[in-house]
């Protein structure tokens, strides 16, 4: 008798994205000549660089050749070629890793959701509220029980097993400083506890003095492993390439007192339930990491950043409270007139036509709370803006 | 603190490629002259079809372009112009299946893997020995108790819930008659189990009267979902590209005696552990179900057909007991004068300097038979063929 997994039955259903939808088509049949602007999608507008798309066919031209078709990729943990060409990018920002602590993958949402096959159905799971949903669900799935904080930690529990931190965040842009960052690794270390950090937006990142990879910070390596992603830092988000640095130094602990090193399990894992990333994509993503593709990449996200930097403008003039849009492409604000986030919702997309996200979507302390993309066109962000500044006259 | 998941303790070493790796290292050490015929690999040796070459290059085109680029797959379940091309596929050999029960993927090693998401833990698992190895340590990192009977399950347990089966058969080249498939069906309807039905070697089965789905079997879609790939129908190998049908009538058990969709719950399972295939990647898909691309990939398959012919030939005239190489890239044979595994192995590459793969690599029932490949040159093919007449005459 084939029984399901019942922790599916314990996942609450995604309502946002499918609620969005019923309201936005519910409003555009009564306004069937209303164009809204969609400033909701987590998704980049802006197509591939050009260096990317030639590293992509140039690929598809070899796998069509016998001396140059390549078939499996032994490993399944990528290419050298991409691994070194990350390994460099690292580097560049400060972050020492070895080339062989990289696995490649088909996207940060995998590796998110697969890594806890490497940990016992029993470790709990701290995850800061607000949160991308995929850390609380696959954690569920798992049978593992969710306990949650706010991004600072501020109220941490006694025991702790897995953490999931994002930075830049998504949804609310906020960013670690390093001393932020380095009460995580402490509280880690102290409880044998393993980080998993997403740092898919770390491309988003302009001060400085913020790390962009937890690798960045002192006593990480023994307690983290990091997840990043090409989707937002080169519009990859369709074309599928993420990846996972696990240093050799992390050890999971076994139940008779002794470790396990964490790097060995996930190729472990990898090696049985994965067979590599494409052929063709790993080239295209290897393009990122040329000189070419990160001038090409970096024109791109400075046009997020401007959107962002329009956003922030209009919401420091307009005196609300936000996080986000300096260093992310997420604007996260407070609704205002202490409207709740379906109500400022309903407001912005009837009074306004622009569609946002409501934070409450994200979790228990997302309500109230806003979430605005970048990923538009300029001038739809302008206008967004200037249609927000109007209704909120 | 991060304990590890420690069913991985439970799986043995996969010692097998491990193995025959260090033989040929010291044998090469001591022949440095000889080059050896490598007969022993899963791979596919022939570039991908030109049309699939076009196609994912067109898509590069369009992912560089505003007008043209893809974001996310929002389904993650595949665009419908490849499911879609799919079903029409499956339709021509009279397998009645939807589109949208299609979920599109980057293998049928991770969907091999991965659906074990939707089942109970307690779930055991029955596999025909010898078989993939993916089956048994997938299984076993998920906690779950295997089974093993053997091609026909003439010795099926009395308990069963998952039953994994693969035909055309890895290693063994076995391919189910019709008769023998819908036994399994009936065992499976009858138990309430499912059937995870591997179709990966489908395009190589040339006797019309063999089933290439499960779901050509009557009463299979209450008790099967089949895992599909392209990495042998068209040397999709270092393309990535699978897939998994699960018919919408699937069920599984709820403890309270309650069902739930399979296709549901895979598709929950997918969507928060998974973001869809590269767009250009589907593409190419797509293109090998074209007119065109049919008749591409075909004169490749006929070109591995041709070397299967020249193997199964050669054993024939020797009168060396085999199966396979009809319906398949492989050909698996008792080993000669009673050899073991191992022992043949070695006598065939110090003797004949050709390389295969020793069958107890794949499980007990593999003990004293051996598999070569048809995925070589037809002059490799034929030198080696040639070298096993001389050294058993």
């Amino acid at each position: 008798m084939a029984k399901m997994n019942e922790n599916f039955l314990n996942l609450k259903e995604s309502y946002l994205f499918i609620e969005i939808s019923r309201r936005i088509g519910e409003f555009s049949a009564k306004n069937p000549d209303v164009q809204l602007i969609r400033m909701g999608i987590g998704d980049v507008t802006l197509p591939l660089a050009p260096a990317v798309v030639q590293a992509g066919k140039k690929a598809f031209d070899e796998m069509g050749v016998k001396s140059t078709f390549r078939g499996y990729d032994d490993s399944g943990r990528g290419y050298d070629f991409l691994r070194e060409a990350i390994a460099g990018y690292y580097k560049g920002f400060g972050a020492e890793i070895q080339s062989d602590e990289i696995f490649i993958s088909d996207g940060a949402k995998s590796d998110s959701g697969n890594i806890g096959d490497i940990f016992s159905d029993d470790c709990s799971v701290i995850v800061t509220d607000p949160a991308y949903p995929v850390y609380v669900d696959s954690s569920i799935m798992g049978g593992r029980g969710v306990v949650f904080t706010d991004f600072l930690g501020s109220d941490l529990p006694e025991k702790a097993d897995l953490i999931y931190l994002c930075s830049p965040n998504n949804p609310t842009g906020a960013v670690y400083t390093h001393e932020q960052l380095k009460k995580w690794v402490d509280y880690a270390t102290a409880k044998n506890a393993v980080i998993i950090y997403d740092a898919a937006y770390e491309s988003f990142i302009t001060q400085p003095d913020k790390p962009r990879s937890i690798f960045q910070i002192e006593g990480s390596r023994n307690c983290s492993l990091e997840i990043c992603s090409l989707s937002k830092t080169a519009g990859f988000t369709g074309t599928r390439c993420g990846y996972t640095i696990i240093p050799k130094e992390l050890m999971l602990t076994r139940s008779d007192g002794s470790t396990a090193s964490a790097y060995s399990v996930w190729s472990r894992r990898q090696s049985t339930k994965f067979n590599g990333v494409s052929y063709p994509v790993q080239r295209a993503a290897e393009a990122v990491f040329s000189p070419e593709g990160q001038r090409q990449i970096r024109d791109n996200i400075a046009i997020y950043q401007a959107n962002a930097e329009i956003m922030t403008n209009t919401l420091t003039e307009l005196g609300v409270e936000f996080s986000g849009g300096i260093n992310s492409p997420y604007v996260w604000f407070k609704c205002p007139n202490n409207m709740d986030s379906w109500g400022f919702f309903d407001f912005f997309m009837e009074q306004a036509n622009v569609v946002g996200t409501p934070g409450e979507g994200f979790g228990k302390n997302g309500a109230g709370w806003f979430r605005l993309t970048a990923f538009n066109t300029r001038e739809n962000t302008q206008e967004a803006m200037k249609r927000l500044k109007n209704i909120l006259k």
